[in-house]
């Protein structure tokens, strides 16, 4: 269950040939309205993807009725010939839906400069297996969110209930996990009633405090664009804020999984910062140490290094006495006062999931990151990638 | 040979007890004159340990007679008690030497938050021992370099001769090298005879191309510290310019040791910028490939994954067109103008050394940072270090 939850929406995810071993790599989301409202974020990597250059502008319509995927290439710098192929897509699509290539949004994820003749073939049959299998059954979602993995160990689903609508999504992304917007694929679908500007409010809000809050690897995709349609078929507009609550907890749950699934990760690392001057403040104290990868090759080892988290937050311009910092790791306030306090010995790091607790005694704000710790399973999985 | 090469200066490096096995773990250098002028560059970390703002405050006088230095511990996180033992061991040094606790520089290298009463006992000791064996010859400065290792697999030392005087150093430094001034602790010496506000300039202009341009894995240190000693035992007062040149020399020379005793790293990456519109663009795009975990992966598993590069360079606001992207990995245009060019089969990632040359043909300035790949040994070695 995931995109076709919500009433008004087909769904397929086939084998085209792209990838290897008959997995399945193009999926197909139709938006059978009566509403065609849409609103997607994108990467905010400005070496863009030509997907992402080719949604950015069909978006600016404000009406979208299908959005086609596929791994097994990212065709990012594959020339005017990868633009083109994206170009072909959405006319196929638009071709076999009867509506305009401009009401077809499109994603590709896998390896940058993979665009070739034979990506374009594969994509295009692609197009003609999912048109032909599009289906309003959970077995069609189910097979359409198989169809965008690429290192994922497993699929990303996740369903929410509201007053009277359902929100419904699927994702993809195992590591190249950082802010920038998005930093994943997601297609988000929605029966509520809303309209573009609408759903472009919520989105954007609940992404801030979710998918922008991962950080597995402080790397950021050329491709990623998480993408919200609402059909509009349960007749119900809900009140907006109600919306964005649901969509959030929808985008949360994502991007859990996402952390969760993270290349070759032993552990799941919250990072917390407490008493910040700013929201922001507390952002860039989570991030610096979420990108340490001193400290997240310390927690791979099971060792409670508060030194590598101190020396992390001394990188960033929050504001800070550098001798009132607290450090507290899974429940175990290892320094106070910038002093070494209970022993580290009484941290349990043997749990995948950790918890890091920054306070930085400047104020009231504070903000979280999820990461993961740096292991030799990332190493290798991130080393022999695309051999 | 190292900070004795240059006449006015004594060294001893001692194991005081504070590291297991007998190893050397305070140095001593001596500065005999007649001049005590002295420059140093602190790291910019705000986290900074005792010893760093012990020698903020002492470097303002002007004149600096000695500098001790340990290892086995960073004595930064511990306290007024570990301020305390920072004070002690200069007062402890100027007691030795007849000269005041003010004209003493104390470094510390190692662990975070380790500085205890054993600690202090061990660096006084320390003090103890090396006063009493300085010495002048080669021997001394080789024993002083090999007293400030921490995971070094190897001493770091450098002399070059300038016109009528020498410039003698010694560094240590295997990771956490990022920049901000500093990234390692480093001591030269010199017999020119030249005023502090000199070499302080002549240091900067130094620094700002060598140790700020090694960045092995993005993480900053709150200990380091880069000191400039000038005896004017040679009678010799340079020119200005050509002092700055030879000091330069010298801390590439340490610069390049220091990347290429990286821990864990199996290849020395130099990753140039060209054809930038400011040199800080092409720092700033150097940098960011440089930070890469994906890209610095792939170079271990010998992938010239220039897709990494491109979403690295990506992520920076330097001014470039992303479509006129070229980039070039030993010597193969694997990239030109954003799109695949010469086969990534053609690269040969086997040597050590690794050439990344990008040009973002938006100018004619450029810059270089030098850094490793991202390793097993790199993740074993800083998981398994405190322990």
């Amino acid at each position: 269950m995931s995109v076709t939850a919500a009433a008004g929406f087909r769904a397929a995810g086939v084998a085209a040939g792209i990838k290897s071993e008959g997995r399945r790599d193009v999926a197909l989301v139709v938006n059978d309205g009566p509403s065609a409202a849409c609103a997607a974020v994108f990467t905010s990597n400005r070496c863009k993807a030509n997907p992402i250059l080719w949604s950015q502008e069909a978006i600016r319509g404000g009406s979208i009725s299908a959005i086609v995927l596929n791994s097994g290439g990212a065709n990012c710098y594959t020339g005017s010939f990868g633009f083109q192929t994206t170009h072909q897509t959405a006319e196929a699509v638009a071709a076999k839906l009867g509506i305009g290539a401009g009401d077809v949004l499109v994603c590709s994820t896998g390896l940058i400069g993979v665009g070739d003749q034979s990506f374009r073939d594969g994509v295009l049959r692609g197009v003609e297996l999912t048109a032909e299998s599009l289906s309003d059954t959970a077995e069609a979602g189910d097979e359409a969110s198989l169809a965008i993995m690429t290192t994922d160990s497993k699929p990303k689903r996740s369903v929410r209930e509201g007053e009277g609508y359902v929100v419904g999504a699927m994702a993809k992304g195992a590591g190249m996990l950082a802010p920038g917007l998005a930093t994943m694929l997601v297609v988000i679908t929605t029966d509520a009633d809303l309209e573009s500007a609408a759903l472009d409010r919520a989105l954007r809000a609940a992404t801030r405090v979710t998918f922008d809050r991962v950080d597995s690897d402080g790397c950021m995709s050329t491709n990623d664009q998480v993408t919200l349609m609402a059909s509009g078929a349960s007749g119900v507009t809900p009140d907006e804020a109600a919306f964005t609550t649901v969509l959030t907890d929808v985008c949360a749950d994502l991007a859990r999984q996402l952390q969760q699934d993270a290349e070759g990760a032993s552990h799941d690392v919250t990072i917390t910062t407490i008493g910040a001057a700013t929201e922001e403040d507390a952002l860039d104290a989570s991030r610096a140490v979420a990108r340490s990868n001193l400290f997240k090759a310390a927690i791979f080892g099971n060792d409670p290094n508060w030194g590598r988290v101190l020396a992390a937050v001394g990188t960033t311009d929050a504001e800070f006495d550098p001798q009132a910092l607290d450090v507290t790791i899974n429940g175990v306030m290892v320094c106070r006062a910038g002093t070494p306090h209970e022993s580290a010995e009484l941290v349990d790091l043997t749990p995948r999931d950790t918890s890091v607790l920054i306070d930085l005694h400047a104020g009231v704000s504070e903000a979280t990151i999820l990461t993961n710790d740096l292991t030799h399973d990332y190493v290798h999985e991130n080393s022999a990638y695309s051999s």
